[in-house]
């Protein structure tokens, strides 16, 4: 099993409604990808300073499997529909569970 | 439930046997910080380009629990003695599981 995890940091003028919409476009994408096994995503709490601003959590059976997602049309459309206006910088990890 | 999740970027110079002791040093402390509900730790598996060097994903029942791990002197510890020699960069959120 392999988790991917990527991380975003929002523009300054992203605002709370932006970043519902970018959730339910994630949340809308997860069952029309298969090969799925887990998706958890959510803003950050606030908890601590200088933390980046939304984070996805995305577990796979393996690689082929992520990279299906990766590629996947649905996807690439909600990168597409996001990034743009949403995402100032990223940050992304694929590493295997249970090492 | 809430999750949190840090990435790492090494420092170039950062040898395969330090990333080892890196993830041993994590294995070894979760025993000893109450609270964690569940621990994932590993680097980057090379699928692709960009992405950051290790990552650690770790769940709590609440925001509390999150505090007493992060403010853990066995984690502080670890922090200490691993973030000088080898993290060049960091990102991290805390997010709610089940959105």
């Amino acid at each position: 099993m392999i988790r991917h995890v990527v991380m975003f940091q929002f523009h300054d003028d992203v605002t709370a409604e932006q970043i519902a919409e970018f959730g339910a476009g994630l949340s809308a994408m997860v069952p029309q990808v298969p090969g799925i096994v887990a998706y958890e995503h959510g803003p950050d709490l606030g908890v601590n300073p200088g933390n980046f601003d939304y984070v996805v959590t995305a577990d796979f059976g393996s690689i082929d499997d992520y990279k299906i997602y990766r590629d996947h049309p649905v996807h690439r459309a909600v990168i597409e529909r996001f990034t743009g206006p949403l995402v100032a910088g990223r940050s992304a990890v694929q590493f295997s569970l249970g090492d």
